[in-house]
């Protein structure tokens, strides 16, 4: 499997917004953030149970968990979302008032997502992506721990929070060295950390690639079908970093 | 039928993309033309034929179609676009330079544009929206007159080009009174023009409505199933004006 290192995940980032690129990240993360509920309708319909948890963090990998838990709401789930470092660039406080308009709530303390945690069937980690440097820094040591003993069914978006892009799970001892998500959602393309992922289901989001960018990147265009913004794609593959 | 009269259609946007409604023109094009991309797929999948011709307007409504053909793209169609009247604003501008990455081409002449239309399989109809004045000024009129008397397949982007949002079709004798598209996608909610559509298919696009808003226009949010962004809604219908 074709995945892209740290670096060049940026540089594409970079130039799909560029001037010569033309997308907003408004576009890009509309499109990331639906990817997301769609997997997760992929994963566990509503049928399986309602109750999704949407953890995000204080970046663009939480972003697109803000704009998932919207369209998770019109799908018909009941999300919560714990976002204990809120952004103040324009694109996060105006997804935080489309989400109030949902009467969808924001948990305001450690306790209340803690107990939301509890009664939960399934848990986005939209806590890092791509661009995370380790170590996980309060409040979010806590979250992560939390999430991890609970063992309930996590679905990462981009990598698995604490993983290093390229290097994988942190060494034995740290926090994260034993996150293993149910599911993954790799956003673009598939990062080298894709190679310890030993979870259920891996699928790929963001179907807006031109097969111009893919080529000179060293990707494929993933093999989506009919109007799906995501592609599963096999589990425990060899990677090739990009 | 509950349907928007031009003012609270103008209104509902307007307040959606207010400081409290908090979304961005960028979210809410993309999940139109998304959702007008989706009621493509829906009624005519590319095995049927992928040539789909997107003549677009200078306002949103042809923005909406811009997006629409990156979808379709991305879908397996070969879109082709006339957009004789280009907007300047950024948003248009990007979505232009996105169609271009993906070499969708751009019909440069009412030539290109007459050829192009005779060999396609179905034709977007996403010149003007909800905010039309009649009449229909060059070089639309033309554009629209070719693509009524090509007898082609169209699918209309919130209402058919030259229908006034409230009153219909124009009088006997002007352009357009005979204008009757295929398949209608209303963006938001019907407008009360409906009445007047007598094509096979109707389709009601962009899921993004809360609960809260329809209400206080007094809508129901449309019956959307699963991950669609698109609910089919019967023809032929008495309506409501609100």
């Amino acid at each position: 499997m074709q995945t892209l290192g740290a670096k060049s995940a940026a540089d594409l980032d970079k130039e799909l917004m560029s001037e010569d690129g033309g997308f907003t990240i408004d576009q890009l993360m509309e499109l990331a953030g639906l990817s997301v509920a769609e997997a997760v309708y992929k994963v566990h319909p509503p049928s399986k149970g309602k109750n999704v948890l949407i953890t995000a963090g204080p970046g663009n990998n939480g972003g697109d968990g803000l704009v998932c838990a919207r369209h998770l709401h019109h799908f018909g789930y009941t999300p919560r979302i714990y976002y204990p470092k809120p952004t103040k660039a324009a694109i996060f406080t105006g997804l935080q008032k489309q989400l109030n308009h949902l009467h969808i709530p924001f948990l305001t303390s450690l306790e209340e997502f803690t107990s939301a945690l509890a009664s939960s069937d399934l848990v986005i980690d939209a806590l890092f992506g791509f661009s995370f440097k380790p170590p996980v820094r309060a409040p979010f040591d806590t979250v992560l721990s939390a999430i991890i003993d609970s063992k309930k069914p996590v679905l990462a978006v981009d990598i698995p929070s604490s993983w290093d892009v390229e290097g994988g799970p942190p060494e034995q001892g740290q926090l994260g060295s034993e996150f293993m998500p149910t599911y993954l959602i790799s956003l673009t393309a598939a990062k080298p950390c894709v190679q310890w992922f030993k979870g259920e289901r891996h699928f790929i989001g963001g179907r807006f690639l031109s097969a111009d960018v893919a080529g000179k990147y060293g990707l494929d265009v993933p093999p989506y079908e009919g109007v799906d913004q995501i592609a599963e794609v096999p589990v425990d593959v060899s990677v090739e970093k990009l």
